[in-house]
């Protein structure tokens, strides 16, 4: 099967963006607080995702694993309340989403980071989303500023209590930053990829791993601009005395394939080992068009991936599937009880 | 010739950091107070760039673009005053590098820009230094808070004057950020690469060459995860209606090529065209080491450029001389007045 690890729910129903500007007014004028309940059917539900399932049929994939939208995240909007409230919604609609197509998508969630508020404060809506609601992996901002990078880095003692959880319930985080409210800074232009690389340096510069060895990051954007500059990280580690990359951070660091042309496929392959790659096409909207030299979505990296000449057959199912398994051990767990065991070797 | 657009002056002596030391000692105790005379002799000056005159004779090259340190430029630290007095030393210490070794080395200013402060307050030096001292460009930081971003990007009219004064002196401006006071972001492994992915973004959204139609940037470091995210750009530019890049941004941004691996640099070489691409390596420091997997210097970047195939000898031409010549038409002028004048095409 053909597992996209990187899927957002852009295609919300209008009563949700209606919530939230409820909610944002509310903090002016406290008469304007919404309702929590959105009175969304499961129909319309159903509805919403037929341009996700459409491009699954048109493309070949089997399952999304599928989280809020990311720059709906917000977490330097408004105060630490409210994004309580707003994350809350968004998971249980996911959470619901995923329920009623479980062939089609896998959970991941949002957190009710805020900047400067202790992460402690996010571990029991975690909690709730892996125990209750079966979530396989959450988005972890490395900056709830939008933009400013007012956290410490993601090596700090700051964040340990969330990664304590996330080695206990067994799921891996994917680094996402969320909107920018930084007017020197594009969201999905700049902050979204500054976002991978930053993390990837912080990680570099650290040793979170010798404290983490079970925790698994995934990079989205193909990691940012690292896959580019690897030459530039290994002799950066090397400068700095860090073990090579593979042993330093390869064996908890992973990237997606969201990568929109065949030769920055080609560069990631050429220096990323096969087994931490997965892959993955950002849908549905981070970048809409038909590539004119192509004649195909730009979005469309599955394609891009056929075309690597480089790869075995083996080498395309560990991007296709077995790595997701490896890397979202519950979903595996989740496909299994499906009667959807996938092949010996991809999950060794 | 071979021309090496990306040099710091990173083996300064140990004057210029005693004088910094003093000055920044001097904010809080004002008795601290340095004498602007380093009394640095000129041999001491060419003793100092021994090691650069080493590379460019082990790699073949022949003349390097020169500037001030980058992490030292330092436009957050201290207050604007010293920042006009910091920037004048080090600018006349290139100078006198550059006219103590006219055929190694030639100069590129920093500016004197404050987080703040009016960008017109940049004008005297810059002026300064390309009439008075013969600098063929400047470097020009898009971020002088220095990892925080609190500077309007570089298409508004904020930055206008300095744009201004760039085209009526016919030099370019490379786009570089100075370090980060940023504990989350590091200087060469993330703000440097995300100073050259933002700034492109920012050009990418505006249409900032409509109104400077002969201003001309260099983004460097390979233009931070650009080329790897080529199909990105292209998708967003296309969902913004922008005109196609090369229409848009290719007539005015050039990049260089301080990629350290041959993967990256072919993924660069398959999507900039040829005429966008300027020989550079970043000497010297920024990765020191030799890489194990080639036994050659990371930043010896000429190897790689010369390993791809898809080069002819006039594309590579180009790379090597003709584009800084076409870029920085001052270095060309100063190259012809010495009896250099290249190749008629390159300068076509």
């Amino acid at each position: 099967m053909i597992i996209d690890i990187h899927g957002h729910y852009t295609t919300e129903p209008a009563a949700l963006h209606a919530f939230r500007d409820k909610q944002l007014a509310a903090l002016a004028d406290p008469g304007r607080k919404p309702s929590p309940d959105l009175a969304i059917g499961d129909e319309e539900l159903v509805k919403s995702v037929q341009p996700q399932l459409k491009l699954q049929r048109d493309r070949g994939s089997d399952l999304t694993i599928f989280s809020p939208r990311a720059s709906g995240m917000g977490h330097h909007v408004g105060n630490e309340a409210i994004g309580h409230v707003w994350s809350r919604l968004s998971n249980d609609l996911i959470h619901r989403v995923c329920t009623l197509l479980p062939d089609n998508f896998a959970a991941v969630g949002q957190l009710p980071q805020f900047p400067g508020a202790p992460i402690d404060n996010c571990i029991p809506e975690l909690e709730r989303i892996v125990r209750e609601c079966g979530f396989v992996g959450v988005n972890l901002n490395p900056d709830p500023s939008g933009g400013y990078w007012k956290s410490p880095p993601l090596t700090d003692r700051y964040w340990y209590p969330i990664y304590e959880k996330l080695v206990e319930l067994e799921v891996p985080a994917m680094i996402h930053v969320t909107g920018s409210c930084n007017p020197a800074v594009h969201f999905t232009g700049a902050h979204y990829i500054n976002g991978d690389t930053t993390a990837f340096m912080q990680l570099l510069q650290g040793d979170l791993f010798r404290d983490f060895p079970a925790l698994k990051f995934v990079i989205p954007h193909g990691g940012g601009a690292v896959p580019f500059h690897w030459g530039r990280y290994r002799g950066i580690a090397q400068d700095m005395k860090k073990p090579l990359l593979t042993e330093h951070l390869l064996k908890n660091v992973f990237f997606d394939t969201c990568v929109y042309h065949l030769p920055g496929m080609e560069c990631m392959a050429k220096v990323i080992p096969v087994d931490n790659i997965l892959f993955a096409s950002e849908l549905l909207g981070a970048v809409k068009g038909i590539d004119p030299e192509t004649g195909h979505h730009y979005d469309d990296t599955r394609r891009y991936i056929d075309q690597l000449k480089s790869l075995t057959d083996a080498d395309r199912q560990k991007i296709y599937e077995g790595n997701a398994r490896r890397v979202y051990p519950r979903l595996d767990a989740q496909l299994r009880a499906r009667g959807k065991a996938g092949k010996a070797q991809a999950v060794a």
